[in-house]
């Protein structure tokens, strides 16, 4: 267990409320964006950090796949964590509706039967809590924690598009652990080494032919042009297996593989 | 060319330059979502739309790619736009830079550097543009239209991490054109009928065997469990072709095939 969990903030995020869950014994520190996160964690060899990287309802994270491409880090392990949005306010008849873009989307159907309401994007949960604590005319999308913190009365927990509201985080180290190669499943970034037809086919068919599954297959722009990619891939399955390895060690001859590591799922 | 075209607002956002750019005669009107461009272009036989969908650097539009699964529509046309983000204030010595999440993503380098300066995510680069020509300790990033409209000063026009720096728009419409099927790029939706290995592949097979070229795959969560997926496709060739009309007849055999439609890009 790292001595310092860097998360994305601030206080009584998605993000810290789940390393205050899991990490109760480590220096929490709040970062302002994802990208700094991984900065702070390449540059600190005792410091860990937890990022969004999939939400089950609105899919990837692009900030977090993007910064995987950019940082050199490994994946010590991932959580599914268990979303649950609630509405509070100082008032019962609020005029706007404060939240992070990601929460503002989960409860879209919700936020879109409110009449006369204005919609303010604010760059996180715990920021809308505070100005709702602030202003009463505010009423904030955030965790019940948030909520309990800064002092503001929850007024419904039932906003969600979907019951069942799942992110997963990993938790991302710039040294690789003992346990590299173990784990269920396993993630790495695929790089085509030309830009031809049928490259992404020819590396799920080294998968197939190997019977290994993929549990999720991410483009991830290059920036250098219009629908130019690399491949982030998950898949199930350690390094430690031999047709595992096997299959990466044959990919590495035609395409550049970049492996995240082998983690459990918590 | 519709009579209305309803794109991403406010006044001067990138979609509505666009629209004003390639519909001039056309009645712009502006919406504050991408949700809401889906919904109102369903409900108006008269309207299409004008959505972002992907960026160069940053990847996909993850909201326009959820409409496209929820709404019923087909794709007009694409445009390929330049986005020359430009900072403006009315102060050199500004203490706050604000601008919509995308844009700040894109100049990320230029932002880093910058010393003792608040970052401030609102809704849209107008929003921010107005804000600018309102308080002299905001510098905004957005279009060098905004910048003029609202009499902010351009302070420095080289601030985005790449050079080039493209928006791919799509033009949506509730009703299939008569050239549904003549287009140089084909868009779909492919969902597979059962939870099983494998079924990516042999998708991709099947437009392999064609000698049809993906240029996209974008994996779009189902949102009811973690790592379930529809795929979003495109392909080059059009649907009057042979080989992509037996691609997807034989592909509806196995999997469900929503068609967007064939298009241009412009």
């Amino acid at each position: 267990m790292s001595k310092k969990v860097i998360v994305l903030g601030p206080k009584y995020s998605y993000s810290y409320n789940l390393a205050d869950d899991y990490y109760a014994e480590s220096e929490i520190e709040c970062v302002s964006n994802i990208g700094d996160v991984f900065k702070a964690v390449v540059e600190n060899d005792e410091s860990t950090g937890i990022v969004p990287i999939e939400n089950m309802l609105n899919g990837s994270v692009r900030e977090t796949f993007l910064n995987l491409r950019r940082y050199s880090v490994v994946i010590l392990r991932a959580f599914d964590y268990k979303i649950e949005n609630i509405l509070a306010s100082n008032r019962e008849n609020y005029s706007k509706i404060m939240s992070h873009s990601q929460p503002l989307a989960q409860c879209s159907d919700f936020i879109r039967a409110q009449k006369n309401i204005e919609i303010v994007e604010v760059s996180s949960t715990s920021k809308a809590m505070e100005l709702a604590s602030q202003d009463k005319s505010v009423a904030a999308i955030g965790s019940e924690k948030a909520a309990s913190h800064y002092g503001v009365k929850v007024i419904n927990t039932e906003i969600s598009n979907k019951d069942l509201n799942i992110t997963r985080f990993i938790e991302i180290s710039k040294n690789k652990p003992e346990n590299f190669k173990t784990g269920e499943k396993t993630s790495m970034m695929i790089k085509p080494l030309e830009d031809r037809a049928g490259i992404l086919f020819e590396i799920l068919s080294i998968f197939r032919i190997k019977n290994i599954n993929l549990t999720k297959i991410e483009s991830i722009p290059t920036g250098v042009k219009m629908n130019d990619y690399v491949f982030y891939i998950d898949i199930e399955g350690g390094l430690e297996e031999k047709r595992v390895a096997d299959a990466i060690e044959f990919l590495k001859t035609f395409v550049e593989v970049d492996v995240f590591g082998s983690y459990d799922i918590y």
